[in-house]
């Protein structure tokens, strides 16, 4: 006879999930509003559909954060990933014109580590908190021999709002209306399987060496927070102004402007009319990498474009508070063509 | 000068990805409904909330298919996890009297397999038609040295909706009313650490392998796939008869029961009421595991508990078609106390 198995003995630990829970309880009730109903522990998250939207339409999205959290681990800093993760899905649901109502999270470890666990919801609540949006529940799955040591991934859902008539879909975009682009802060939550190649194994840095070009470390650098752009467009929202954003994240700009634009127009983007942060010069230049190819994997300092006609350009940028710019206007064709060179 | 680094070269591959979204788009449009107002491919999924429900709340969940994958990944049976999870989804939400309205998958590679991804959001389709369910998006996302050679993690996200008067809670609970059980298909998506531990590496079986008892593989008895209750349980729903339901996943039922119950009140579990199917006997056997252990660990073959006031029982058990039990009652107390003994 064998000697008696447990959950226990073969890796999962139910008391210490049950003990991780307690210390989420905090920071979950912290993001409650007035249309929360339900506590933590509930089978489902219960929220209230705001009585204030005409003809309201969900607007919902599904990410992860990608092996950006292979900079996490490597930093020992487990609190930037999880608003990297709610601004991402913030951001993927303000381009149709939704404003958050909800977000829960998934958040997948081999062992449950009770230093590391409340890290990274932390940094969910906070950005939750950031964005006007309750965190309404989540999963805190132990898989034993899934994810290494300390490791972990972390995924998340949001749920917006949007009346049916302030659906923002590109609709009514025609040649010749003007594009508008706003700066990232960073990478945001894209091509870090190649920036991590470029930085650890090329260069040959560590998290805590200075990341030349910006005057920062590696670690601070590479998890800079992906940006949520909801305070600076929301006001916009409201004037009817925009016809289409974009989001630009996996597959750079011309991976992105496309899904907004209806058939028959293409974007053109005039590629000097900004120059890229430092820290995509230096993944360029550490790679090797062809700008072309630099364009297709990053944001290259380019977070949202959105699409305004030609008349409203100028006050849709001084709304925008000085940082946007006019990168380009909508033409004929499909896809993005780019005129004048790569400044990198 | 170190040769161009690009994308591909460092594991991520955007052509596959779009080819791989290509490859699911009839798998998504095949549950769209009246409601659903996106296609693949915008940012955000797009749900307008039905106009017939009052005062709608909205119930969602997030869930993970765990350790069940790697049986999955070790069979090479890729189909049946996507039903898993949804029907999972389903009926942490249905407990509270709510029906699905959109669901959201998250599915994590290291490297895109071609042949796997389809397969996977196969099931995750199927399960969305039958249990009426528009599958609204998704993140596919490649990690490299995140997940090993045809492997993957996948979890998903339900929102449902209820009208506020019919939400079920719990509230009206008292010491007397009666316990309904209603049976497991198997595992559904519990226990499988230990499960495999006991299968794969104590009884030494590999998939292909009778389960002793069971009459079926190994695959088959451990793969059966995770009941979704929305068909039995909805008719009874719309009678008003149910007070509390929940859904015995991790944690068995004394982990489960107790979310539904208000304070002050507990269970009263009559543990000979039925007899644990076979497959449970074999692992306890197998691995030698403490009864109460094998209690707190796997649902024992009770998938959904319900209460109900006593004057309802018949009526309730006749509504659920022959196949309930009465499995015990509410009493003064709190958590779950068992009587008679553990049948194994």
């Amino acid at each position: 006879m064998t000697d008696p198995l447990t959950y226990k003995s073969t890796g999962v630990d139910l008391d210490a999930a049950e003990r991780a829970k307690q210390s989420l309880k905090a920071l979950v009730s912290d993001t409650r509003d007035e249309n929360t109903l339900s506590e933590l522990g509930a089978f489902g998250g219960l929220y209230r559909v705001p009585a204030d939207v005409e003809e309201p339409v969900l607007v919902s999205s599904a990410d992860g954060v990608g092996t950006k959290l292979k900079v996490a681990f490597a930093s020992g800093r487990h609190h930037t990933v999880g608003q990297d993760l709610v601004n991402h899905c913030v951001n993927d649901i303000l381009v149709q014109g939704a404003r958050p109502l909800f977000f829960l999270d998934y958040l997948a470890t081999g062992k449950l580590d009770e230093g590391i666990v409340p890290e990274v919801v932390r940094g969910v609540s906070l950005a939750c908190r950031e964005n006007r949006c309750a965190l309404l529940g989540g999963e805190t799955a132990q898989m034993p021999d899934f994810y290494g040591e300390g490791e972990y991934d972390l995924a998340g859902f949001i749920v917006g709002v949007v009346a049916k008539k302030r659906l923002i879909d590109g609709a009514g975009i025609e040649p010749g209306d003007r594009l508008l682009a706003l700066p990232s802060s960073g990478l945001h939550t894209n091509g870090y399987t190649l920036a991590r190649a470029i930085v650890f194994e090329h260069m040959g840095l560590g998290p805590d060496d200075p990341f030349p070009g910006t005057g920062e470390s590696v670690a601070d650098t590479l998890l800079k927070v992906h940006r949520s752009y909801l305070r600076v467009i929301q006001p916009l929202l409201a004037s009817g102004l925009v016809k289409a954003i974009a989001h630009i994240t996996g597959g750079g700009i011309e991976g992105n402007l496309p899904r907004v634009l209806p058939a028959g127009v293409g974007a053109m983007i005039v590629a000097d009319s900004w120059e890229p942060p430092p820290v995509f010069r230096t993944l360029a230049e550490g790679g090797n990498v062809d700008p072309r190819e630099m364009f297709r994997v990053f944001n290259m300092g380019v977070g949202l474009i959105l699409a305004v006609a030609p008349g409203d350009e100028d006050t849709a940028l001084e709304r925008l508070g000085g940082e946007a710019w006019s990168v380009g206007h909508v033409g004929p064709g499909e896809g993005v063509e780019f005129s004048g060179s790569f400044r990198m």
